[in-house]
């Protein structure tokens, strides 16, 4: 039995609720219990065990005991060791480095990429502004506009996420399409007894493009491949679910989810 | 230990050298001995065993011991027992029927789909036919002329294809452009101990589009996705390159397969 402790009231904030539902779901399923809203004040580790005293907004105290401890409370640059104001260098409120489509800083001739360059702080992310601060330094046409990253969290099942989710979509002002294939209709996910989840695609109907998708299964984290290069393409779902895809594999759904957008899904209705 | 006994010269008949030569060895190294050019002329099933008796062209006769076999030759179709010749239906030399882009017989309102209408015989490859045959009796504009069909064979590990070989593309007229990443450079390959194969795409050079790809290696059937996604829109192997793939994750094989094809690989040169 695993517990989790943690101040926020759901597993991954800024998530949308329904990846968030599945994913909290499928691990209190597999024996997770979680300690929403408890805060954690105190961790003693005993002969065999650690215990951890938690705290909530109420008052109430708790101690909980555990053969292991994982703190994973997150990321902060350190910026003001280094000197940087001898440079003028300007960080951001969360003591970040601001920089442009090139990479480059407040200061023409500092480039600045990776996790101190603010969030999403992923290594492909570092990696694609390390690219294109090297090209910008040899002269070259380079930048990271174009750029959307994908989001993977490798829990049982995996999340994937690229672009815009519904709500985003909406907020952004589309009036966002939903395709939707669960992997309880995918032959290959049922093989593999892994029926949890389902590929979600988000389109523009007017445009016809496809502006995102959230995947939550096995395989999800190389699921997404497809559709990122879709998205970044300007495809529309039509392009990806009149595709043949090989059977069985979990890749039929993302071209299942597809082709739902256009109410031709054949697995699902 | 396994054996495997077949009158072919190699394991995979009509499939790339380099492709037949990783499957054979990982199966080796596993301990699979193979007897080739082996035709198999008896067999007796013992208490808890089973004899194959095989023969070579030479003469030679071997008797062979297993605990299970399992008998592969391949499939014909049987269309000589269902009245076909009362519709005056042509078949073609090895009794398929023949069909033309919408999936019509030699009979303007007869119509066949699948394995029964020729190579490949593949589900997916049904499934599509189904489709176009569906909608062309539906009134509806549809056609296979466009689609490619991927294949996949369910080894270990795996192997996807899609569109043409080096030495098809070759025989087409192409100059091709060959593009590789093995796993043994790919990080999610090597956290995951599977650092056998690669994924290799084969380029025009002239129009920048993806001609193929072969892909060997664990989650080679999901990797394909993205690419047949790509051919089919003639997508450039930069536009796959350029796209962010999220770390670490098989499919950054994917994209540096494509980045080779430029010079751009990253983790191999
Ligand atoms: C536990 C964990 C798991 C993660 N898993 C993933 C994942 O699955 N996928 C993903 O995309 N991302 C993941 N990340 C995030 C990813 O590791 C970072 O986004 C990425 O490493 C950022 O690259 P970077 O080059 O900006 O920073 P870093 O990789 O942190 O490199 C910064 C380097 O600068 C050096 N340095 C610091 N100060 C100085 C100094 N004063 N002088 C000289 N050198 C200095 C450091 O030693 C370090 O080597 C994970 C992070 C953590 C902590
Ligand atoms: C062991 C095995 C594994 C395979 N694995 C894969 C794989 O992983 N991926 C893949 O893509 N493909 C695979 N295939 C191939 C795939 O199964 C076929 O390509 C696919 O089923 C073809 O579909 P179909 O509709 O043309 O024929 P079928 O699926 O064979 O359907 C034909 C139907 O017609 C019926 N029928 C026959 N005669 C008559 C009659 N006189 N009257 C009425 N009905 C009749 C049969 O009973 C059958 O139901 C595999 C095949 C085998 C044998």
């Amino acid at each position: 039995m695993a517990l989790t402790s943690c101040g926020e009231d759901d597993v991954l904030p800024g998530w949308d609720d329904n990846l968030r539902e599945r994913i909290r779901e499928h691990l209190e399923s597999l024996g997770v219990e979680f300690a929403f809203g408890h805060r954690a004040t105190d961790c003693t580790v005993e002969s065999s065990e650690v215990v951890v005293s938690t705290e909530t907004d109420d008052g109430t105290e708790t101690e909980h005991t555990a053969d292991r401890i994982v703190v994973a409370v997150g990321r902060q640059p350190v910026t003001d060791t280094v000197g940087l104001e001898t440079l003028n260098l300007e960080t951001t409120e969360r003591e970040f480095l601001d920089i442009d489509e090139q990479c480059r800083t407040s200061l023409d001739h500092v480039f600045a990429i990776g996790d101190v360059a603010g969030e999403p702080m992923l290594a492909h992310k570092a990696s694609t502004e390390g690219h294109v601060a090297a090209e910008v330094l040899a002269g070259r046409d380079a930048s990271t506009a174009d750029q959307q990253i994908p989001a993977v969290i490798f829990t049982d099942p995996e999340v994937a996420t690229i672009g815009l989710s519904e709500s985003d979509a909406a907020a952004a002002g589309y009036s966002p399409l939903i395709g939707e294939m669960p992997f309880s209709a995918s032959g290959r996910a049922l093989t593999t007894n892994s029926p949890e989840g389902f590929v979600r695609v988000v389109v523009d109907e007017e445009a016809s493009t496809i502006l995102g998708a959230q995947i939550v299964g096995a395989d999800a984290s190389e699921l997404v491949g497809e559709l990122i290069v879709a998205i970044r393409a300007g495809l529309s779902p039509h392009d990806v679910s009149a595709t043949v895809h090989p059977h069985p594999t979990f890749s039929e759904a993302v071209m299942e989810a597809c082709a739902d957008t256009l109410d031709e899904a054949v697995h699902t209705n």
